[in-house]
């Protein structure tokens, strides 16, 4: 089968890998319908060390299961399903309480891990299917596919980072980022009541869609200036919940800077660093860090009712289709910042 | 009249100074009858540069009432009060939320501010005296004393630390640091209900008083041997709520790495870097970080009638007493472990 293999940094191909396969009894197979580049896969197109055998890429998809292994019950051969970014088992004591990306048997899809592909591939090999897979109530080509494929990831995630950020009705909440995730936190935000929604970025196209979901105030500055922007914004003592959607130093920088005393900031853009900055800042305003991977699938089922009855549309930060001979093309275009969020049909 | 001077680090002195007198009309003047050494002075008795005019310290007290100023119109002459260590107006919006080291007039005691003395005195200015100051309903000699002396700092620190790490009922909870906070963490987490509470120090009469205080289990080891013994008492996860009590970015190290996925860790010791370590563990655990100065002002309410009723004896950290002369070798013996907390009978 065909799949997404990245060698190095910059360098992503299509290639003949040997077929998606069962291997443990709790697996699915699936033969993937849609799936998606995510901003996560820039940091190793940036980065990743030259290797023969490569890494396969892909984490966020929906797909057609196909065959299921022996001790699969709940998931059947032909259901179109969510695949969450991270599998889990569902049954263990973190899955039970919604955190499935700390499951006991947590993996993650595209991460060279042994044995488990990626999703951007023609079909891809999902361990502990009953608690990974989400069962869609839609036919494989509905007009909704760009949004339930969201689910898989970045509305989840911009979700979590709305939640950990403690955002309510009332609130001011600064998103920092307009990237795919940051978009996503918007809607959450807006979704959860907040009163007030700014979003930090200067990407015209990304703003313009901020604002289409709820964004109330948009801050282009950066550092010091847009920590003083959005203290202007929010009567000088900065934003109740602060969602950092980028994971660079810099950004969590402005987010811990735009947190009001006593708030919350969420993150989730997968931090580059080794240390979190700004810690007297946070310690002396009684601001919280928190945030991490996502619990997606755990989401799905409050945020599916929303998506499925059009209330919200995260879909629409997928801006472009690709092919699977379109991939590498997709990182390249993701990466100029031509397009917000590459589709693939494989 | 009489006052704690620090002139250097290690150079601490009694000295004739001006009197403390109404500055402000929201003022009130206090006669000290008991004050502290706090673990947060050791950091300038390490590090603070030599100056001619000194710094005045001390920021926990109980006096009483000799004088207030036009506008203060709650606390009354003769009145014996609790002084948190830091001043807040008790209307702004960050008070009324009870988040009073946030207040728009803060301020702290014996940091240095110009005209805001330190405790460690025979008298001492209060700004904002309606919103800092808490009448106690007890005599100035009450046997109680120096149980609500820690109603001043560590005994609200510590509760801050536990509430802030969400410890409650059937939670694995552990402390970091075995100083006077981290014992008062003790308290305060057997307070909620944890239902397992890790002392992580090596000083035995520390450990004894923390046993009882309701410690269930004592780590001494630390680095990467205290992480192992932390998870092996907690099932292998770590702790739900951890209570970081030093500062120092070892023990935040520690903190986080003992922290279960989806746990947060309170910290209430003093940073002593720029940055929070250990960035990426705590996100791919999805641990929450927050903390900072206690709103102890605030939890005085929730705290007293435990006091009162002997439910809770914080006082039991003050293993020392000295009269305003014995302050220097107090700080000598705090640091060198000899006493866990000294008070101040001026």
């Amino acid at each position: 089968m065909k799949a997404t293999v990245m060698f190095g940094a910059g360098d992503v191909r299509i290639e003949d890998v040997s077929d998606a396969m069962i291997v443990e009894p709790t697996d699915a197979l699936i033969r993937v319908t849609r799936a998606c580049i995510c901003g996560s896969d820039l940091h190793p197109y940036h980065q990743l060390e030259r290797s023969e055998t490569g890494t396969r890429m892909g984490h966020e998809a929906i797909g057609v299961v196909e065959d299921v292994g022996s001790k699969v019950t709940k998931i059947k051969k032909d259901d179109l399903v969510v695949m969450p970014f991270a599998y889990s088992d569902g049954t263990c004591e973190f899955c039970q309480k919604g955190l499935n990306t700390a499951c006991v048997h947590v993996g993650f899809f595209g991460s060279g891990m042994e044995g488990v592909g990626g999703a951007q591939a023609e079909a891809v090999r999902v361990p502990q299917a009953d608690g990974t897979l989400f069962k869609l109530p839609v036919g494989e080509d509905d007009a909704l596919m760009p949004s339930l494929l969201t689910l898989s990831d970045v509305m989840g995630t911009g979700h979590h980072a709305a939640v950990v950020a403690g955002v309510g009705p009332g609130k001011s909440v600064a998103v920092v980022g307009d990237g795919a995730v940051g978009l996503c936190g918007v809607i959450a935000a807006k979704r959860l009541g907040a009163e007030q929604i700014i979003i930090m970025g200067r990407h015209d196209d990304r703003i313009a869609l901020a604002k289409e979901f709820g964004a109330t105030d948009v801050v282009s500055e950066r550092g010091e200036e847009a920590v003083e922007r959005v203290r202007g914004l929010t009567g000088g003592f900065g934003a109740h919940s602060v969602l950092e959607c980028v994971g660079y130093a810099q950004a969590m920088e402005t987010a811990i800077g735009i947190a009001r005393p006593g708030g919350a900031v969420g993150r989730v853009g997968v931090p580059q660093d080794e240390t979190i900055p700004a810690s007297l800042p946070a310690f002396f305003g009684n601001v919280t860090v928190g945030g991490g991977p996502a619990p997606v699938r755990a989401y799905i089922e409050e945020l599916l009712p929303d998506v499925l009855e059009g209330r919200i549309e995260p879909g629409r930060v997928l801006d472009r289709t690709v092919g699977l001979d379109g991939v590498p093309d997709g990182y390249r275009a993701m990466d100029d910042r031509e397009a917000i969020k590459v589709m693939v049909r494989p």
